[in-house]
């Protein structure tokens, strides 16, 4: 009798712990599940990619493509390519519009450069450092115009809204960043403001784009917005994270810039928030002033587990996670459905 | 009788002297003619450039509003309202068209102080050096978005086109001079691809939608087009003498900011080619090794006078101007018509 209570407890157990493991499994393949579903599309988005950065100037193709030919993981345009599939859409329209994506994407990464002085990016030099700030800047705005042209030779005034749109707000959190950066009495709120705009308003308009060109009602454009914008604030908290808890191969960038910058991420909000007078004294010799010392970054990441700043950085992460997934409630079950809410996990997942 | 013909020949030579001087009085008030004939439209285009260039972040107004604000002389915006009233447009799309040239503007202005590094703008210090490269890179993203956004409440996928072509264009026309810059191989054709592309596109855009708008032929369009862009060169060929010939105080600019960066401006591409031994050695050690000592610039300024380089820049600006004058020829003749031609004279004539 005990014995059999026993088993079931151990049974029912199991039945829980089997498809955590599933949806570990899964999740973790996302990426590349995303990547076989849209394989076809993601290969037409690279082919004209190269061909849409060219110019009779040599130094743009050589410096665009050190950042997006030696290939990002594309997450932004497949985004744009999963939605574009989720709404049943068989036209061609989504291949330039993810491009679009993706330069826009690429050129605020260059003009980041400049600004963040991150010397890894993707685990390799960044175009900054190798071809100095004014070409990152120029390629860049290149870029920028070239994605522009790709939506005007597309034609659709809605989605030269939605990208011009996203690219002010965009332009806009990157200033508002600047603005908060060595401020230790940064809220969460503000900071969740410049990450909503620096980063998942082009994560909100990639997928909303997919919708636009399937002519879905407007509700599904609104999901897939939705969808996009707390994707891309889950997938920032956690990257800010992980510029305090990973090992740089784990995430191709450099363990610390955040810290070096004297960046307000929510970690450093967090760990301030709940920090007595000595560990604020701390926060503020290295935020605000960014008067740092040998041994500072590990002992700012202690004073973060310590209190548990990055364990709940994720844990907001998951909130956003769970808005993304509850986004896409409204539309039939399908593969590229399951995709996209296992891309949620995968990205609050990646390298913890 | 003879002094008959002493006073036949004096009244003709009068009668040559005085049109000459009334078109030089002429286009020495071109610029104040312009603005005058376009007052009320000027007026709407600041208040849309003030309006649209507000944000919830205080840096992009404050950063935006140094260089806008402020006042530059407006000469693009001007440009559209002038050609929309040449083609007696009657409507009001232009304003808003008017400020997104001048975003625009401002947004290459921004990005061109990273890359220049000039200590001076419009007589005062520039946004750069106060705020900083990233700010002053990211207020620019910010514009240049904001320009999309407006033409695209606006909703003329031609109108798009212009702009978009034209922006791709200036930012191959900056990374190109990025190559040509230390490089005193470069060629006089090579040195006009980068102006036409960096300074006369936007110049040639902002003159073609004052016929978009009024919606005239497409000879009209190409002959605004032209205009603008021969426009376009002779005042960038100007630009690059006056950054040898002026005055700080008559552009408001730093005398020599070519010089110290290594650029090869016509000035330099002539005195090169034109210069002995000896001298070629000098503008190889001072352009592109940029190994630059006191009295340099006075030497290369001597160097360049001598074998006539700054004039016969002034000569080649001529050319071009004569050619934006002869694009105007298809219309009637006009208020308009006749300050867009002083125009021309008075940007060659500037500060000489």
């Amino acid at each position: 009798m005990l014995a059999a209570t026993c088993s079931k407890v151990k049974v029912a157990r199991l039945a829980v712990v089997i498809p955590l493991d599933a949806d570990r499994a899964r999740s973790e393949l996302a990426l590349e599940t995303l990547k076989s579903l849209v394989a076809d599309d993601l290969g037409n988005v690279n082919t004209v990619i190269l061909e849409r950065m060219g110019s009779d100037v040599p130094l743009i193709p050589e410096l665009a493509g050190h950042l997006i030919a030696s290939g990002g993981k594309r997450l932004r345009p497949m985004l744009t390519l999963g939605a574009a599939k989720l709404c049943g859409y068989t036209g061609g329209r989504h291949i330039n519009l993810a491009a679009c994506v993706e330069f826009i994407h690429t050129a605020t990464l260059l003009h980041d450069d400049v600004v963040d002085e991150s010397a890894l990016r993707r685990g390799s030099e960044t175009a900054n450092a190798l071809w100095g700030n004014e070409a990152s800047v120029l390629v860049g705005d290149f870029l920028f115009s070239r994605a522009f042209q790709v939506m005007v030779a597309d034609g659709s005034l809605a989605v030269l809204k939605i990208l011009s749109d996203a690219s002010a707000i965009i332009a806009e959190g990157e200033v508002a960043q600047i603005a908060t950066r060595n401020d230790t009495t940064t809220g969460e709120d503000a900071y969740l403001d410049v990450i909503t705009a620096k980063t998942a308003a082009l994560f909100a308009a990639a997928c909303r784009i997919g919708a636009v060109v399937a002519e879905r009602p407007a509700a599904e454009e609104e999901a897939l917005e939705s969808y996009g914008r707390n994707l891309g604030i889950a997938f920032q908290l956690v990257d800010d994270g992980l510029d305090y808890a990973s090992r740089d191969a784990a995430i191709g960038k450099t363990v610390g810039d955040d810290f070096r910058e004297g960046k307000t991420t929510l970690p450093v909000i967090l760990a301030f928030r709940r920090g007595g007078e000595e560990e604020r004294k701390f926060w503020r010799r290295v935020i605000e002033n960014t008067d740092q010392q040998d041994g500072d970054l590990e002992h700012a990441v202690q004073l973060m587990r310590a209190c548990g700043a990055l364990d709940d950085t994720v844990a907001r992460a998951r909130h956003y996670g769970a808005k993304a997934k509850d986004a896409l409630g409204i539309f039939a079950a399908s593969p590229e459905k399951a995709v996209l809410r296992d891309l949620v996990n995968f990205c609050i997942n990646r390298a913890h």
